[in-house]
């Protein structure tokens, strides 16, 4: 076992330890609900949005993108699941910000890893030759995380699978405060 | 504004005003794993794995699979923010096991609200044509979870953007006693 399994298991203990009544909890979420957010470890969306156990739906990706995999859990959020009103939430100093689809390939073509840990070959790239692979994947990277949460909840509105009757809401979380700022922010 | 998103903005403004020293947090993951797990509502996987803001990524999606966007986000996560372990964490009582492709792509044609809310027509159906759009979904359903842990393990082991030194776990999260339990069992 890992050390970081040996942590996790042992948090897990813990929490199941004290778990109270959470077992008898319904799979609908309570609150009916759903929250679209990045997967930065800086975020805790359950923390700065006050969710239980049972209330709602959170779905992270990378930059929180309402990306075709977003809609599927978000359709299957309403139809399966019953929530009615959908939160798009991106943050400040997002790292989708420091890179573009091109830097994204470039870095992958030559398969370097981080700057701290040396330089190691993946399996697409064995025997040194540049991999491709990372072409044929759309990064949805960030320009500006105001922008991007409008562009979002626009394509959410527009989805064809959207009734039109969802709630869709976008904010931006300050990674510096704790703090969700509406956007665009609310006309008066 | 809803009722929701005054509960949601009492709740954040409690905890910016508690942030502490969490403004000065990095961006990179610092203890170097990722989580793949479900949106569940009963899911909080800071809470069930012990996550503290910082520590890691947790990627949210219908299921907890790896999907291509997934995938994309892992890659990230390691490429751009040094993650080394990740966890793909699926659960008992899944939403995702009560249909197929069949029964989802049927259900959005005739575009039915849940039973205990009424009928209502989605954008994709306003003039009450079946919609064909739920089709060009795959909806990454689930027949059974601890298969469903294994081949994403697999899927994600196989993948010619992730390296052989990825660390990847496979675990089952039980919702009726809030436990993690390894799949496949550990081997003695």
């Amino acid at each position: 076992m890992s050390k970081i399994q040996e942590q996790i298991i042992a948090a897990n203990a813990a929490y199941a330890d004290n778990f109270g009544d959470k077992g008898t909890l319904p799979g609908r979420p309570r609150k009916q609900f759903a929250i679209l957010t990045c997967m930065d470890a800086r975020l805790d969306p359950a923390k700065y949005a006050g969710i239980e156990e049972g209330d709602a739906h959170v779905i992270r990706n990378a930059g929180g993108r309402a990306s075709d995999d977003a809609i599927r859990s978000l359709v299957i959020s309403h139809i399966l699941l019953g929530t009615r009103e959908w939160f798009v939430i991106h943050h400040t100093d997002c790292g989708m910000e420091t890179v573009t689809d091109q830097t994204m390939r470039q870095r992958l073509r030559t398969s370097l890893e981080p700057a701290d840990s040396g330089t190691r070959r993946s399996k697409s790239n064995p025997g040194k030759q540049e991999s491709h692979e990372g072409d044929y994947i759309n990064w949805l990277t960030i320009d500006d995380p105001v922008q991007s949460v409008a562009e979002d909840v626009a394509r959410l509105r527009c989805h064809p699978l959207v009734p039109e009757d969802i709630v869709i809401h976008g904010y931006l979380y300050d990674v510096n405060t704790g703090r969700l700022v509406r956007t665009p922010p609310a006309t008066a």
